[in-house]
């Protein structure tokens, strides 16, 4: 059973929104075992949508429409259905209701036209509740093909799906059961990883389909299977998963859906009773931001310093400025000192420090752009890496974080065992 | 002239990356006069490839196609484009030599074959070089169409899109002129917006077409207008602006530009040669993250104490403890006292503090959850404003980095004026 999802509306052409309706119902509905076969955005457009919903139609039994149910006269999706189901709009006592229930609580204004309007659906559809607008979902069946029209604001969207959309598909088919497991890898490139996993990738059975999804310096690894024996789906996919992971001795990994790397730190710190502060010039803020995104944060994580300016190392960091002139602000001492610092400063068990070039220009070093240098202190001892990211100022820093993380986790694994 | 931008891969239908791509390329697409006809998303599969690219042929004159372009075996966009224009895959020197380069300065790997195959291209592509990446752009004529293959990384794609893709449609071909004017209308429903302005409304010349966007609590209202005579049509949308403006007196609104408000703030701040630092509790480094995200900002900004912990904004902040015993850590009292000593201790013209509970627990204070203080310090005096964002912890780190920017904006706009 496969859906096709069409997303309406001009703002998505000009690239004024980013669509995201469509990955939140893909998910939800690979959830219920359907898988999605295309996703198609149109143009407000009366020909533009009645050609993709007759190709849908074709291709798919069940067709999810977003968006251009508004009041206002850009909106022409329901009059469009209308027409594609040669069906004309009949207003619906319940929607209409809804309405008036929702302009009084919230809204406090009167009831306009284009607002009572709103309750019109085609004669053919059944209207599905909008708890949060005014326009309702329309829910239509041809040739036992559904077709469910949603408005394109997402918490409406999302809710009438959750509650509404999922609940009658179940309802209505038997749907297979679809898995989805990832496994993401850190610190080695697709093509050496796929080198690596090779002969196990070759062996996998059929009904089990792999993909590669790299992203600065870390790669996901996901394993897909669909099929109508849930139990033996989850055990195939646990057994694959038990084989491939000795492949990866010595590589750090991960499951999504589970803990981000950050989070799983924040874990480990937890039970170990262990603290951790940073000090960051060139990530900017962006390890903290990443770890305090997290609830519970508070227990091990003290806090950080963003030196962004030399001058800020020397005054609040209090990197020796013979060290900078020394070294320059890009060095392998300086990121140690900052480390170490900051671990002084925070009194915590652990400190990581950043400093580095992310370009455009080169700043107050004459570090290549790209350089980075990662330190990480303990009560012990302080050692960091050097690394040149390239030279695109995003990749420079979003490859730091990751990295840095990847010490950590590192680091903490060795405390761990002692 | 039309496009259409088809996106491959799994990952995009199974609702496991939201498709960032179209937006960023449609919209450069509109810079240059192009119309984006349909968005469509297919799988990793041959025969969908196959059926999307030759309906797109059909519809547009541009195919602008992304991902599938990886090492790995779940990558058969290259495969499968050459099929279609039943050609075969050669070696593109150059593209080679950019690889080898590529793995000399950063991969630091040993070069392996599914590496340089990545050189093979359609011979009747030209390779479009990736300086971020292994997968080479590939532009693709027929029949006076052309068809552009890139590969799905974000900024690869980005950088093909600047540096080539659009330089060489431009060459190619003659476009007409887009524009697109955006008014953002803060309080005011959709329908009541309409109503207030239904006459200006039907009265618009038939070549600009209106959009209502509504969006919690504000309505981005677009105009847009595509002609060959440029001055012409900035004139017009110009003039209409000028005729609704009056209708929307007493009414909040703005308009929205390309920059990101701390982009603007960033580049005002370098404009008055004035710089800031933040003291970040609930927001985590989030505020400094955004600011150091671009390019230039160590020329105004000079970091961050993110005082994750009490502890912290004791030792490190210099926040006198019997203020935080006496107010508790989440107060206005606190706030500003954060926001002075960051001011301080950088020595900078302004500071902007944070503290708050973002929850679910409520941690070192009492405050309910989602309260939040956000304190403002200039050279002369500090002020602060109390706010709650909800009790859901995303929303309130991300509503109380929105409103320190905005508070930060309102306050340059006062000493800009001085």
């Amino acid at each position: 059973m496969q859906a096709e999802i069409i997303t309406i509306g001009d703002e998505i052409l000009i690239g004024q929104i980013i669509d995201t309706n469509s990955a939140f119902i893909s998910k939800e509905l690979n959830k219920i075992g359907v898988s999605v076969y295309q996703i198609t955005s149109v143009q407000d457009d009366r020909d533009h949508i009645l050609k993709a919903l007759s190709e849908a139609e074709e291709n798919v039994d069940i067709v999810i429409i977003t968006g251009g149910l508004g009041p206002t006269k850009d909106d022409i999706t329901k009059h469009t259905l209308a027409e594609y189901f040669n069906d004309e709009l009949v207003q619906s006592d319940a929607v209409l209701d809804n309405i008036k229930s929702l302009w009084k609580n919230y809204v406090k204004q009167p009831l306009m036209q284009v607002n009572i309007d709103q309750a019109l659906v085609p004669s053919k559809a059944i209207a599905l509740m909008n708890k949060f607008g005014s326009a309702p979902g329309m829910w239509i069946e041809k040739n036992n093909k559904v077709f469910i029209s949603l408005p394109g604001v997402p918490y409406e969207m999302k809710a009438l799906i959750e509650n509404e959309v999922v609940p009658k598909l179940q309802k209505k088919y038997k749907f297979p059961y679809i898995l989805h497991k990832t496994l993401v890898v850190y610190g080695i490139g697709e093509s050496m990883l796929a080198s690596k996993i090779e002969v196990w990738e070759n062996n996998l059975p059929q009904f089990i389909k792999l993909a590669y999804l790299p992203n600065l310096g870390k790669v996901r690894l996901r394993l897909s299977a669909k099929g109508t024996d849930k139990k033996a789906i989850e055990l195939e996919i646990e057994d694959q998963m038990q084989k491939l992971m000795p492949l990866l001795d010595g590589i750090y990994f991960g499951f999504e859906d589970e803990d981000s790397i950050e989070m799983s730190i924040g874990k480990q710190l937890t039970l170990l009773n262990k603290t951790l502060a940073t000090a960051e010039s060139c990530t900017g803020g962006k390890i903290a931001k990443q770890i305090t995104a997290n609830a519970g944060a508070s227990v091990y994580f003290k806090g950080s310093i963003v030196s962004y300016a030399t001058q800020t190392k020397i005054d609040v960091l209090k990197v020796p400025k013979e060290l900078i002139d020394k070294y320059s602000v890009v060095s392998k001492q300086v990121a140690e000192v900052m480390a170490q610092n900051a671990r002084e400063i925070f009194d915590t068990d652990f400190a990581i420090a950043t400093t580095g070039n992310a370009g455009p220009t080169k700043g107050d070093s004459d570090a290549e752009i790209g350089t980075v240098f990662i330190a990480i202190a303990n009560r012990n001892e302080v050692y960091s890496e050097k690394f040149n990211f390239g030279n695109l100022r995003v990749k420079v820093i979003n490859k730091a974080v990751n990295k840095a993380f990847e010490m950590l986790q590192k680091e903490i694994l060795k405390i761990d065992k002692n």
